[in-house]
């Protein structure tokens, strides 16, 4: 399938021995990402962002790892949305399920302590949805750049800048020394001053803390400052830093083709892959005045 | 804050140069996930799975990021809720906060499209709570408890089938040799025999696709199948792993706290950090006849 990835222009930065930067554009498969919303009997139990592929056994697995469904025979129908989404084509991004099976009735006392949750799916709050089959990316960016209120400061960052970042994130990540397993968010003003670090074991999580500590401290500015995340670059992350005003979002692992999207509108510098000696730029502009002509 | 990781037992094991493994077991420190619900005037806003600290850090920089504050100043009061939990002790993982800050009402026309959420987080739908201050990390584990319905089958894995399932599975991962930025998972038989692997961009959608593989061919059986993650092993994979009837979860990244603390409870075996040539063994039993003496 042709959705699974996305080719998209990118530009390569690569640290030579002598310290010197090279850069080289061209086209670089990302990994796609877009909403799939999950109906069932009319009413909407998540949206998460997957990568298109096998969305029927999504949505079956999904729902069995929540006790919603024991068997595939609980499920009487399952296909798309046979309506059209804001671009007056099917989007396929939004799955109609009509369930038979009735979950048996919870020993639960009401009490929060035996809520079943997830990190990443919604709690199965049934909602009733109001809408037609149109849940997309492109919906999605509108959402965010309806919302986002704060000035994005456009930068231009030299490489050597953009790989001692992440190198300063290391230094502040204590627990995962320890433990190996955690994330960290870090935020630095436009020149490389260092702000503010947090860890958590949602990457998610690790941004919201350093955006609430800046907003706590009644400093969140739009003024050119930078978020650097030890993860990957999702949609959502930069929604995060869209909302926050920061100019550019580098990560040390792969970029998706919604967070590449968005960050393209909104006018945030994207870089992704920054590590050890090169980096990958999907949206903004370089300085690259120290680079050899 | 001693909350930020725990120190659980573990057996390392270590495949030498010959190819045969030692063992050692020992203490080993790993990062602490405990569920916090974020409640903004008397609504349960979302509930996610975090490393406690920071917390009303977290809560600013969330109720930021979604748009539904612009500064601290829009918080009258954000407070830990002040009653015990089920254990008779307040949790600290319930936040009750008063906004006085009404978000603009959105462009939005009602249609999907332009429906904000994220991965990881609910979309703000308020649902009135009815609860205490109970949410805690053993409320969690009873609540998947509760809800599984299948059988565990024990089983005793060798180190040699250990170490060679995630090998397996990255002969599979072909979406990561193209993007650098998918997740996967794959189901084996006891005796190592590939079954199905899928690729997304979110650990949990991979995992939800094998699943739901298997029961739309109606044959997911508590029969001793092993569910490898190219991740680390959070609660809500164990979740899935139980609900699956999977009789072990290995994982290439860390484990978190709750994740072995809900194994050990279901009788999961729970292996991480398994690549090159060591792994972790977090819960069950392991077929050590092949170790030297």
């Amino acid at each position: 399938m042709g959705r699974l990835n996305r080719s998209v222009a990118a530009t390569k930065y690569v640290r030579k021995p002598d310290g010197s930067f090279s850069k080289d554009r061209r086209a670089d498969a990302i990994t796609a990402e877009e909403p799939l919303e999950i109906r069932v009997n009319g009413a909407t139990v998540t949206t998460t962002m997957r990568t298109p592929g096998h969305d029927l056994e999504l949505a079956h697995g999904f729902l069995h790892s929540e006790g919603q469904i024991r068997s595939a025979a609980d499920i009487s129908t399952a296909r798309y949305c046979a309506g059209a989404g804001p671009d007056g084509q099917n989007t396929y991004n939004v799955l109609d399920i009509n369930s038979t099976y009735q979950p048996p009735a919870s020993k639960d006392d009401g009490s929060a302590g035996s809520t079943l949750f997830s990190t990443t799916a919604s709690p199965l709050r049934l909602t009733i949805t109001n809408s037609a089959c149109g849940v997309c990316g492109s919906g999605s960016i509108e959402s965010i750049m309806e919302k986002s209120y704060r000035q994005i400061k456009p930068i231009k960052l030299t490489p050597e800048l953009v790989l001692s970042l992440p190198e300063q994130l290391r230094e502040h990540q204590t627990l995962f020394r320890k433990t190996g397993g955690i994330h960290a968010a870090a935020v630095f003003e436009e020149d490389g001053t260092f702000l503010v670090a947090r860890e958590d074991i949602g990457r998610h999580n690790a941004a919201d803390k350093v955006i609430g500590h800046l907003l706590l401290e009644d400093s969140l500015q739009s003024n050119g400052r930078i978020l650097v995340m030890s993860s990957r670059a999702s949609f959502e992350l930069v929604q995060k830093a869209i909302m926050a005003g920061f100019s550019a979002l580098i990560t040390v692992s792969a970029a998706s083709s919604l967070a590449v999207d968005l960050a393209r509108e909104a006018g945030l510098t994207l870089i992704a892959f920054a590590r050890e000696n090169r980096f990958n730029l999907y949206a903004g502009e370089m300085d690259d005045s120290t680079l050899q002509s």
